[in-house]
């Protein structure tokens, strides 16, 4: 999985049926130190995340292991919102604190 | 999913059969402010996108995920038809005016 | 899918029983000007293409969905032979006069 | 597979249901001198591995072949923790003596 | 598939109980001119490949297609070894001759 920050939202009303319903959102892909790293991608939503979260997204055939994604022409999903993390011992990262 | 703008397309008489009557798409990969990146890929087309439409394709065995692409040897597919994108609130791209 | 040219063969005897008779081409990878862009891959040809064809390759699990490479460990195939592609209304191939 | 080492976790509550119970472990990817090269990813945990060891991470749907990982939105898993490796008949590394 | 060199291998006790028996081969990836690029990949070995042979590999969901790599996770496997290859009608390697 990624780590990456909700930046932005993405609409579509034009799509494959199967994807109505479905939330995208624009993802930044974060270093360790929780800094955008430059690249981006635009993944469904699995866990009603909001923008300014870190969360971890999956891609491939695994971003259809969800519910809201299953059987779908999906390749990105979020399917967790990040509360912290640590390297070494050490926080780099805590919800509520270093948003 | 990856962001990108339909620039043109391939045209194949011989190929593998299954492909026949699918249209390929050439996508040129964008980035938020939706200038060209310079990575470009061929797409199957599923929702009838034109040439200057910005789309979302989606790759690998999620590609497989759509009536028109079911089962076929096709490892990306346009998906999405691109209305908007906004990135901290702000629109980056608006269909009908940034074109 | 990626738009490649083949340039060459490799031939191995030592090999999963499954790839017999499978034909293994080198591909070099082009831009939209048709240029030779330094990457390169092996792919199975599903095809019968030729050197210095023009194709399209599929990969992933995208490249077993073919009658040649159905449930073989191939992650690349040649699915289609280019006759030509067009970038903003402009050839910028046709087989046959560019090659 | 991937050669990396286990350097951190990240705590994730609100996440897909069925990711309950699994390990995020923060893997850097190294050289074949034991050496950080600048990449990382996020994995699931399928062995019990502990922070500083050298293990192999599996991506994409194989990643979903263990039993911890099954039909999970889980595109990377640790599947192997590292005792030593080789190049050229040369030990590069070996547990409990390089660490 | 991608051409490789084997160049060593890494041994695991502590793993997910379906990858005992398989042997892990270091593998370099080459040019056409049978040079190391710097790029390396640990594979699964299914065609019982020695050290400083030139190889192919595949990844993904294909690389679990041989006997040996099914159902495991596995995202990565030597499935040939190359005999020798040719560009443009010009031998680049062949085997006992170019090793």
């Amino acid at each position: 999985m990624i780590l990456a920050k909700v930046v932005g939202t993405v609409v579509s009303t034009q799509k494959e049926q199967s994807m109505e319903g479905l939330k995208f959102l624009i993802l930044q892909q974060v270093d360790l130190e929780a800094k955008a790293t430059g690249g981006f991608v635009i993944a469904a939503d699995a866990v009603d995340a909001g923008i300014g979260e870190y969360v971890l997204y999956a891609t491939g055939s695994s971003a259809r292991q969800t519910t809201r994604t299953d059987k779908k022409p999906c390749d990105a999903v979020v399917m967790a919102i990040v509360d912290n993390w640590e390297v070494q011992g050490k926080f780099k990262y805590k919800k509520g604190q270093d948003d």
